[in-house]
C-alpha cells in the first residue's frame, strides 16, 4: 500500500472507486482528481475514504485505508494518493485482490506495476500523478478494463509494516499506532493476544494500570482509563465521553506492557 | 433524534442515504460504514450532512440534521450516529415520516425501536452498532424493506429539546443556542414572536443594543452587530463580513433580552 | 466567477454538479443545498470541490473552483456559492461555456445573470439564495433546462483577476497567491514567463534565493527551498518533505522577484 496507486478486485466491477489522500480538503487537487475520473468514466461512483492524513504520512493512510477497504463489495476501486516520491523513480502499483481465486493460486493478492507510459489522454506532468496517472487508470479499472492493461506483475514492492508487538519474559510490550478523533489510544496489541486470561496494562511512562477489558466505551466512571477491544480488532485505550489522549498526554508511539 | 438512529419516509424510496455523525473526516469509521451500506445495497446514493458534530454531542446533531433533513426529498433515509451510549443498554430507534398519512392517522412521526438482535449478515461488535447495525438497516430501508421489519413501535422514547424561551414581564428571555462557521449566533428566539413590533435586543452580559431586524448578512456597517432572522427561522445576531461571535465573545449558551 | 453562481456548459449534460462554498463542512447550510438538489433533480450526481473557502473570500474561490473545473467533463454544472452580498442589489449570474460554437460564435463564455423571481418552488429567502434560487437553478441545469429559461444574457459584470506580474528593468516581480496544505507557496508568475532561460528567485524580505527549476517536489535537500513549476502551472516554491509557507515565514501576498 505504500507509494501507492490503485487496488482493484477481478471481481464483478461495481463502479465504486474510493479516495485516500493527503490533500485535504481546501485545495483544488482532490475535485481536479475527481473531475479526471468523471471525464474517464462518467459511471463511477465516488466516495471519500479520508483526504486528512498527515502530509506524506504513507503509514497512517494504509491503516486508514484498510480498515475501510475490507467493507467495500467486491470490484471496488481504492485509489490512494499519498505520495512524497513523486516525480522521483518510484513506481506506481496496483494490487488485485484475487478473492476466490487465492483459494487455488495461494496468493490472496497479485501485485502489478503502473508501466512506465502507459498510454493515457494526456502526457503527465511531473507534480501530479494522482490526477495525471492513478485517476484515470482507477477510471478505467472501475469501467471494467482489466489491470494487465496498464502494467505487469511484480514480486517484489516496498512493504511497510505495523511496529509488531514483542514478547518478553511472558509480557507483551506494545505501543500506540494511532489516536483517533475521539482521543482513543489504539494499540499494536491484536484482539488474539489478548484471549490467555485477564490482562493487565501498565502505560509506560506513567504507570497508569489499568486491569481487565470492558466491552464498550461507556463502561468505566468519570475520568476512568479503561481498555477495550475496539473496531480495528486491537487493544484500545479509552475514557467514557472524554479522550484518553488528553488525560495521559500520550500519542502515536507511547509504549505499553501487557501481563496476565 | 437521540441516541439515533435511522429515519425514513415511508413514501417512494430515493435510495438517497445522508449521513450525520461526530466520526470526523480522518479516521476510517464513516469510510467503513459507507463501504457496508454499498455492499449491503450497492444503489445507495450517500450524501454526507456533516461529521463534524462535536464529540457525543447529540442535541447538536439533531439541530444540524433537522436543518438539513426538511430539504431532502420523501424516502430519504438518514442515518445518524452520535452515540455515547454504544454497547449501553440503550435502544435504537428509526423515525418515520407518515408524510400524508399524518393528516388521516393524526400523528406525523412513527418511532420504532430496533429489535435486539436483528438478523444482518454480520454479529455485531460492542463498540461500533453505527457500522454494524445501523448501516446494513439504513442501506436495506433504502433499497425499499419496511422499517417492520427491524423493530416495532414505541410511544416511550427519549426527546431533546432545545432551550425554551421564557416570558418575563412582556420581554424574551432567550440565548444562543449555535454559532456557525461565520461566527453568526443563531438564538433559541423564534421567527414568529419577532412579529409583534419592532424588537429591541440586549446581550446580557455586555449590555449591547441592537435596535430593529435587518433583511440580510450585508446590512449594516463594519463591526456594527446586527440582528435578523436567519434560515434557521430563529433570531439571530451577525456582523456584516465579520464575526458576530468574535465580536462579542459570546458562544452557546450566552444569554439576550427582547423588548418591543 | 464574483458574487456567483452557476456555470454551465451547454453541451451534453453529465448530470454531475459540483459545489463550492465557503460553508465549511459542520453546519447544516451545505446539506441544506444538497436536500434541495436532490428534490428538484433525483439523477443529480454531486461533487464536492471545496467547502474550506474563507469566508467571503471570493478570489480564493475562483481559484480554486477554476483549477478543479477545467477537468469536469462537458456539460457539469458548477454551482459556487461565496455570497457576502447575499440580499443586497448584487446579481446571480450564470456562465455558460459554449465549447465548440465558440469557435464560430468568437466567444467562449456566455454570461447570463439571473432573473429577479424567476420562478422557483418556494419563495427565497433574504439571507440564503445558495439554497433557494441557485441550488434549485443548478439543479433544474443539470437536468437539461436551458439557462435562457432563468435570465437574459449580460456583456456586463464584475471580473476579478489575480494581480498582475510586473515586468521592470529586465526583471519579472511577482506575489504568493496561494499557500496549499502542503505550505507550498503558488506565485502569480505563469510558466510561460519561465522558458527565457535559468530563473533565479529572489524572496523580498528574506533575500533567500534560488537557481534554477526542479521537476518535482521530491527533489532538493532536507529544508532546501525549491522552485518549479507546479500543477496550476505557476511558478511555486517548496521544500521536499517540509512547508515553504513554514521555512520562509511568509504567505499571501509575499513578493518575489526572477531574473535570468
Amino acid at each position: 500500500m505504500s507509494r501507492l496507486s490503485a487496488g482493484v478486485s477481478t471481481s464483478s466491477r461495481s463502479g465504486i472507486i474510493t479516495l485516500t489522500t493527503d490533500f485535504g480538503l481546501r485545495d483544488s487537487y482532490l475535485g481536479a482528481m475527481k473531475g479526471v475520473i468523471l471525464t474517464t468514466y462518467p459511471g463511477a461512483k465516488l466516495v471519500d475514504i479520508s483526504h486528512e492524513i498527515g502530509p506524506q504520512a504513507v503509514l497512517e493512510a494504509a491503516f486508514i485505508l484498510k480498515n475501510s477497504a475490507r467493507y467495500f463489495p467486491a470490484g471496488t476501486v481504492h485509489l490512494a494518493v499519498v505520495d512524497p516520491g513523486v516525480g522521483s523513480g518510484r513506481g506506481l502499483i496496483m494490487v488485485e485482490d484475487n478473492g476466490l481465486f487465492s483459494l487455488v493460486a495461494d496468493e490472496k493478492y497479485r501485485v502489478i506495476r503502473v508501466r512506465p507510459g502507459v498510454s493515457l489522454t494526456h502526457p503527465p506532468s511531473a507534480t501530479f500523478h494522482g490526477r495525471d496517472i492513478l485517476a484515470p487508470i482507477a477510471a478505467r479499472l472501475a469501467s471494467g478494463e482489466s489491470a494487465d492493461d496498464f502494467g505487469r506483475k511484480v514480486n517484489s514492492f516496498k512493504r511497510l509494516s505495523l511496529p509488531p508487538v514483542r514478547k518478553v519474559s511472558g509480557e507483551i510490550r506494545g505501543e500506540i499506532i494511532y489516536v483517533d478523533r475521539f482521543g482513543n489510544l489504539v494499540t499494536n496489541v491484536p484482539a488474539a493476544l489478548l484471549s490467555q486470561g485477564r490482562p493487565c496494562i501498565t502505560m509506560a511512562d506513567s504507570g497508569v494500570m489499568v486491569r481487565g477489558l470492558k466491552d464498550s466505551y461507556c463502561q468505566g466512571k468519570s475520568n476512568e482509563l479503561i481498555a477495550l477491544v475496539g473496531s480495528h480488532r486491537f487493544l484500545e485505550l479509552a475514557v467514557k465521553n472524554g479522550s484518553a489522549h488528553e488525560l495521559l498526554g500520550l500519542g502515536k508511539g507511547g509504549k505499553l506492557r501487557v501481563r496476565f
